[in-house]
């Protein structure tokens, strides 16, 4: 049982809840009920009440309301694989990162991949959002659109075609405000957009949507 | 300028934090600007370096990182309207009662009803998640399907007919596990499911799917 709040394990946790490094904390049982599931193995848990005294886990959770179990976990990176991947570019809000994992995988995606200025999935608004996503999806960074399976469908605010599924390949999303970079358009096979009276979607919203009108099973 | 964190002022934001009142606290520029644009005033604004210091600000504030201005603000409850009504069902997470409110005014419903079991929109959770959709759709507090305008079409995850729109009435939605109660599956004139593999949607992802197939501009 841990008693200090000087233990070494404490330490790290306090530290990768601030920054980026090559292992990420993952809180509360339903996400640490996530990682079994997907056989990513804890490098430690801290129990409250058996690992560490709750106060001192309280003290160093990410949540507001203090939490009862948490998890060390080694970053794992995959490929960025058909038949249809979700590609992020400048999406900053890891809470929107997250949801995008936890909608890729609900919705069948078979990949997510993590373009520039885009936040860190690792991190722990994203871990969170994910509802343990995070564990089930592979993920990869990629640089430039060339990376990304073909064809590659760009999606904006109000150009190009309606979505219509079913779709292979990959969707790439951009941010709220910006959307995508005209390069990025420019770099994929395809430009089409959501076919919605107002442009308010969020990446996670969008993102959900257009895998929805690309995976569903019932034909219209 | 706010120099004692014994402040009134800090002390009811304290209380707003932790339990429902007739008032509730909004967070950040961003719901700040969203309220006024809806012409909702605050009771009262603190921003950070100009009405209390900022680290007391700090102190009251609901955010892990802090905050730079928060406002209090009068609840105001509207009326279950349509053409297109949202209603949920023991929805009983914050986050996902917020993201509903944002999808909800993203794709053009008319209000959003809130049954039994169905978590406090106004609490500061579903407040920063619904990104300033609290102050701008109607909401209403609703105890029986009767209530809702018709038809009444119940979400479900894998009965009934495959949800195709354009819809008018309410999209009743239950929470992701529990789903919809019986009685209320039995009180409504249709019941339809999103037709996906899967069946993990949460409540916030089954209403952007099936607002979206409701009232898409373009028909398929």
């Amino acid at each position: 049982m841990i008693t200090s709040p000087h233990n070494e394990k404490l330490k790290e946790v306090r530290k990768l809840q601030r920054r980026r490094e090559r292992r990420f904390v993952a809180e509360g049982e339903d996400l640490l009920a996530a990682a079994a599931d997907a056989g990513w193995p804890a490098v430690y848990e801290l129990r409250a009440g058996v690992d560490v005294e709750a106060d001192l886990l309280d003290g160093v959770s990410g949540l507001g309301s203090g939490t009862r179990a948490l998890g060390v976990f080694e970053q794992r990176w995959g490929a960025v694989t058909g038949p249809l991947c979700v590609a992020l570019w400048g999406v900053r809000d890891p809470g929107n990162v997250g949801a995008v994992l936890r909608s890729a995988l609900a919705l069948g995606a078979s990949s997510v991949a993590l373009g520039p200025e885009t936040a860190d999935p690792f991190g722990p608004k994203a871990v969170r959002a994910s509802m343990g996503a995070i564990f089930q999806i592979p993920m990869a960074r990629v640089g430039s659109v060339a990376q990304l399976p073909s064809p590659r469908l760009a999606l904006v605010a109000a150009a190009g075609e309606p979505l219509r599924g079913p779709l292979q390949g990959t969707l790439v999303i951009g941010a709220e405000r910006a959307g995508l970079p005209d390069e990025v358009v420019e770099a994929c096979d395809v430009v089409a957009h959501i076919p919605i009276a107002g442009d308010s979607l969020n990446a996670a919203m969008a993102a959900t949507i257009a895998l929805y009108e690309s995976t569903r099973v019932t034909a219209p």
